[in-house]
């Protein structure tokens, strides 16, 4: 859909894959390292243009897609990554109307993906009891548009999530195996259970603990980001990548046969 | 949401990560090497429960991701992987509403993540000139209950998409250059297009064709997923792994300066 | 150095990459899937000559690299990969005169890759307390030239290697921490140490014991090879791969502050 | 074998897996950000003892081995990773006695690892027309024990290397092409070849050259290596890692069919 900026609507400037950055259409300056841009220029103008700096740096300007504004999130904890994320929403096959669970909240980054992928009829419920980092996600997830699908928790669901017949739960905390039975409590018969773990011994404990509260555990996946340069003939993987953030472990409830 | 299998409802059978099928819940017999299973038995039952063959094996009857129905898809074709879908599908932005080009259809797994992405008020146009491609595709798709969102089309668009101002174009074909120029036609100014080349060869001279034409390549990337055995105190990557799929190319149309 | 194949010399007749084979020069036919060579043919041969079986297809003869006669030995148990071995061969600092210490002999890979490294003065003295392991392993070795190097040692060393003064050190077998303090007392100061693990549990077993025994761990790595089609137009990496054979651990002994 | 230290000898000195440096023993202080050392108070140490620096630091004196000295190598160009040399050492076959040709020399790393690997016997050629790499390699390569064993020459081997009948060859610069018939013609029959690529193109460029030049090629493969924190309870690969650093090619002369 063709749709112009108006004042208030958040811009991703793009120089290049390294150097840009989201802000508002509207009011004040940007400043870059090469010259600034008057942002109620932005105004009016249609995703994809190209615009000029005072000092003649061109900037794209782009409707942010939620990966750019993840990438600009206020981060008091670890992020994670796209490719993290794309992979876990796809095996947790969220849809339209999913009702979801989520312990930490964290940044809030995998909270505002899980509701896009279930907006505009789900809902995500997310716990976080550390004060700081929530007050930093409420204000990171505002910025997508589908926050009001998200209602945030600031207590520890140890001892119970509040949600009953959850479609999937996402467990991205240090001891995640503490929340295992809650997730079991909070999801539907068949329900699907994603979990973040940094270390390997995180992963066994998990596992351990999947296998031991009713659930069956799909997979247990480290996924690797390659990237390439493009030049023609000079085609080659980056010099530098990332070596490891996550293993993302994926487990479905089963039902206990009363 | 708890819900239970109705009679026709697609169900998954799972032994283990190698052994799972799909089928219906309802009428017949599903046979496994162990045994089979009265398929009516599956009706009334909510997702999750665990049942036993005719010789006792037991398999647990799921409500089927999406991830598993593509699994179980007629192949004509390579068909892609979770870890490219689920990267593609993030990096594309895709939300509810969203308007999407693709060619070419392939066996429709992507066509049908796509549109679980941006349902229900999105639209997916899925080019495929390939008739035998094209009708396992439309019967492929069905399986999901998104596919009244897809409009399929026999036809080869490298004369033009029939679209305008879509928000995001997927190629996924063995010449995607020879596709470029008529997926900045058909995207909206800033629409993000996603592209998958097996080889270097074609990563290469597509990103040449995208730079060449009004498109910014934000990235190329190559994705490797490693699983895991997390068996306590045995814990460690599969043996073998899949090498390689394909190059995931993500890029934005750049407005033209008229 | 030019030579020609004198009777008896090992061949290695090489038709791709999947298909070929270590035989001798001399005696009898050697039979492939296309007609069969006579080996008394090869005699007076010059390595690199291609020649033709009975059914005409082309083998190039080659004298065979210690990589080939160690891809055709006996394999009572795993053996370790090339990527392995020349890693640990190169941060080991093997050189001419070197002296080895090396526990399980397995089939004896890794024994004639030392040997050759540490040839013509060096020495490999190996421990293998399982029989038919120790025999095959003792038959492979003998198809290098180097063989003469090597020492079979068929006890556990548990209670103590025979030698001290090592200049390394180097551990296969699955509870490799067992061994680590008689490595200690067999190696010279700052001898260095490696082993072979192919769990993360083994792993992180074994640097712990390394560190309590009064190693320095340098180093804990995994290695992964990718093969590449190298067809022009139609470069890419193959589909399949080896996902994981063993962690590779490299220490060196510090000496005792007495 | 034990020894210790004299005057003159290298010495590594050993803080943690990022601090080291190499010096000499005997003359000087050696100034770390943590205090300094009387490099004298070496002389008749035993490799793997423990000193303190004069504001009490730790550091552990070794015997380098020869990656350590090519870690600490000038680099007035890229230098090959220890994976990469491990590896095509080993692919090569090489053992004492053996000659290979090389060019470019670069820094010598992989030099110094040929030689060291062909001790005592062998002998490389090395080649090098770029005056100021020339003279910083044979600094370099002297540090180690085995430069006697090398004949460097500063020209351009592409109108014909010097040699005749090396059992290898290797080739490391920028157009790898340009060399592969000049390698056929230094190489006894089957002599084994190993070349370096960053880019794909010139891994494309390359694997064309060699097969049209009567060469056999035996595989192209890119290594990665993960380095992993092996500290109790916290398993886990690095958080980042190196990306890519060059394919290698290994082939095989076929002899011609005169």
């Amino acid at each position: 859909m063709t749709a112009t900026f108006r004042a208030g609507d958040l811009v991703l400037l793009y120089q290049d894959s390294r150097r840009h950055w989201i802000t508002r259409a509207g009011e004040g300056r940007f400043h870059t390292h090469r010259g600034y841009l008057d942002l109620k220029d932005i105004v009016g103008m249609e995703s994809g243009v190209s615009v000029k700096t005072s000092l003649g740096q061109s900037l794209a300007v782009f409707k942010p897609r939620l990966s750019d504004l993840v990438e600009s999130f206020d981060r008091p904890t670890q992020i994670l990554y796209p490719k993290d994320i794309g992979y876990a929403i796809y095996m947790l096959g969220l849809k339209n109307g999913d009702s979801v669970v989520e312990v930490g909240t964290g940044s809030g980054a995998l909270t505002a993906a899980i509701a896009q992928s279930v907006a505009p009829d789900g809902r995500v419920y997310t716990y976080e009891n550390r004060n700081e980092f929530l007050r930093a996600a409420q204000k990171n997830v505002r910025k997508g548009s589908i926050s009001r699908l998200v209602t945030f928790r600031n207590i520890d669901p140890a001892e119970g999530f509040l949600e009953r017949n959850a479609d999937a739960a996402v467990i991205d905390l240090g001891d995640p195996w503490r929340l295992v039975a809650p997730a079991w409590e909070a999801l539907a018969g068949g329900g699907v259970l994603a979990a973040f773990t940094p270390t390997v011994n995180q992963l066994e404990k998990l596992a351990d603990a999947l296998r031991k509260n009713m659930f069956l555990v799909l997979e247990a996946v480290e996924l690797l980001v390659r990237e390439f340069k493009t030049e023609a003939g000079k085609v080659r993987p980056e010099s530098r990548m990332i070596g490891h953030t996550a293993y993302v472990t994926i487990a479905r409830k089963v039902a206990s046969k009363e």
